[in-house]
C-alpha cells in the first residue's frame, strides 16, 4: 500500500498531525537513564539504557500519534551497539502500531544511495523487516540520481521520502537560499515532479519534503510549489515555530481537518520534564502532558483555520 | 596532532597520493565470498563475510598507500550486524597503520551534527577508540551552523573533515552548479574559511574538500579558491576521470611531489578482478595489479606536472 495513503488513515485515525522526535541526547535523559552517560559502565550496557527511554517515550505518546521520528545520530554515538538500540527502538514503534520516519538525512551517488534505501527502507531478504523504517529524510546536494533509487524502492515497497528543501536551523539560509530562484525553490519544483509517479488515492505523494516551521512565511509559497507533497515541519516548540505559524502549510479539505503536513516535536515532547512548567511531574507525565498541549495547540489552529 | 600533517606524513613515506575506497556492493565480492549474498544465511553471518572481504582488501593495499575511505552504506544494509563489521574493518585498517576517512556524508542541525561528530571522531568516552575515523565527509546542504561542531571536535581531537563541494556523478550539476556564482564555487569559499583555524605546519587545513576528478575543467578554479584546502578526488577509474584529469587540484611543493590532494579508487581497485585486463588473476593479484597501475600512472602524471 502506498505510504502516503497509509500515513493519511494512521493520521485520520488519530485526529491530529503531530510526530514526537525521537532525539535521545544523552544529556537529557531523566535520573532514571542516568547509566546511559555512565562512562565506567560497557557501551552496550549504556546502548540499551537509551533503547529503554525511548522504548518508554513510544509507550507515553503511541495512543495518540501517528508517528514517530527517531534520529540516526544520537543512537550511532554507541557505535554497533547503538545501531542494536536503533532497531529494538523501530520494532517497538512498529509493535505500538506506530510508523515510523528514520531521521537519517542521507544522500549519496546512484549505486551508494541504493545500499542506503536498502538498508532503511527495504531490507535485505530474510532479516528482521520490522526493524526497517516506513519513510526516511533525504539529503538532495547530490542531485536527482541519488534519490533515483529511493523512489524505485518506494514503488516497491510502499515506503516514503522526505527530501530536505529547507531546513529549521538559522544556518539554512547559508546556501539554501542562495541564488535566484534560491535553491530551496528549485528543489522544491523538483520534489514535486518526483512525487508524481508515488500519488496515493488520498491525493498526496509518498514523495514528501522537508520544510522548517521556523520559516512562517515561507510556508504558503512552499505549500503552492509542491501542491501533491506532504510536508514534514520540524521547528515547532524548542527551536520556536507556533501553531499559528504552521497553518499555511496544510491543505483543506471538506468537512475534515486539513492534511498534506505533518509537525514534528522532539525536546520539547521527549524532554518536557526539563521545562519549568513541567518540572513538578514526573517525566513521563510531562511528556504526556506536552503532547496533549502540542496536540490540543495544533488542532485549534487547524480548526479556526478551515 | 593535527590532521593534515598527520595525512601529509603518511603520504610522504607512501610515495603517492592514492587512497582506496573501500565499497563493498554485495552483488561485486568475488565468489570465496558469496556468503553475504546468501539469503538463507542468518544476517550476522553474511555481515561478517563481507567484513572478511574488507580485512583482505586492507591486507593487500596497507603496504602501498596512506589512507582507505569505507563506505557506510555498505555496512549499513546489514543494519546492527553491518556496524559490528564496520567497526572492525575500521580497527582493522587502523591495525595495519592506514588512516581511515569515514565516507558517512552526514549533515544536521547543530546538537546533532554534534552527536555524529562523537559518533565517528571523538568517541563516547570509555568506547573502542580504534573504531573511530581519522576523518569523515560531510554534507554542507544545512549550511555553517552544521559544521561548525565538527570544527571543534577536529580541533580538539586532532581529526579531519572533507565537505562536499562538487561531487563525482551527473546529477550534481542538478543543484551544486545553482546560481551565480555557482553553489559549489560559494561553498568552496566557505570551506577555506572554516579551515583557517585548523591549519597544520604542512600549510594545509584539516578542512578538506571533496571535488570529483570527473569535472577536469573545474578542478584548476577549486584550487585555487581553496588554496589551503585539501581536496579528496572520488572519480578516477572506473567514474571516468583519468591521471590527467586531476593534476591541476594539487599544490606544486619544492623538491618533492605535489601535495594538497588525494585520488580515490573504489571499485576500480577492489573489484579490479572482474575487468578483463585482470580476469585471468586471483581477485587479491588483481587488486593489487589494479592499485600498482594506479600509483604509477598518477606519480607519473604528478612528475610531468611538476
Amino acid at each position: 500500500m502506498n505510504y502516503a495513503d497509509r500515513l493519511q488513515a494512521q493520521l485520520d485515525a488519530r485526529g491530529n498531525p503531530c510526530l514526537v522526535g525521537i532525539d535521545p541526547h544523552l544529556e537529557y535523559l531523566p535520573r532514571e537513564f542516568e547509566a546511559a552517560r555512565d562512562t565506567r559502565l560497557p557501551r552496550a550496557q549504556r546502548a540499551r539504557v537509551l533503547a529503554d527511554f525511548c522504548c518508554e517515550v513510544i509507550d507515553v505518546v503511541a495512543p495518540r500519534v501517528a508517528v514517530v521520528k527517531p534520529q540516526s545520530a544520537f543512537f550511532e554515538v554507541f557505535g554497533a551497539d547503538g545501531a542494536v538500540a536503533w532497531e529494538r527502538v523501530v520494532r517497538a514503534a512498529h509493535a505500538a502500531n506506530l510508523l515510523v520516519i528514520g531521521d537519517v538525512k542521507r544522500g549519496d551517488i546512484a549505486s551508494t544511495a541504493a545500499a542506503y534505501a536498502t538498508a532503511f527502507l527495504e531490507g535485505v531478504a530474510g532479516d528482521d523487516r520490522a526493524s526497517l523504517c516506513d519513510a526516511v529524510t533525504l539529503n538532495p546536494f547530490l542531485g536527482q540520481d541519488s534519490l533515483d533509487p529511493f523512489l524505485q524502492v518506494c514503488a516497491r515497497s510502499g515506503t516514503g521520502i522526505y527530501v530536505l528543501v529547507r531546513t529549521s536551523n538559522k544556518g539554512s539560509a547559508d546556501f539554501q537560499r542562495h541564488g535566484e530562484p534560491e535553491l530551496s525553490q528549485v528543489i522544491a519544483r523538483r520534489v514535486e515532479q518526483w512525487g508524481a509517479a508515488l500519488l496515493g488515492e488520498c491525493g498526496l505523494s509518498s514523495v514528501g519534503a522537508v520544510v522548517g516551521a521556523t520559516h512562517g512565511a515561507e510556508l504558503r509559497m512552499f505549500r503552492e510549489s509542491m501542491p501533491h507533497t506532504p510536508l514534514l515541519l520540524p521547528g515547532y516548540g524548542a527551536q520556536g515555530a507556533s501553531a499559528r505559524d504552521i497553518v499555511d502549510a496544510f491543505v483543506p479539505r471538506a468537512s475534515r481537518m486539513p492534511c498534506g503536513a505533518i509537525v514534528n516535536s522532539s525536546r520539547g515532547i521527549t524532554f518536557a520534564w526539563r521545562e519549568r512548567e513541567y518540572a513538578h511531574l514526573h517525566w513521563k507525565d510531562a511528556t504526556s502532558a506536552a503532547l496533549d498541549k502540542m496536540i490540543a495547540e495544533i488542532n485549534a489552529a487547524l480548526s479556526a483555520h478551515r
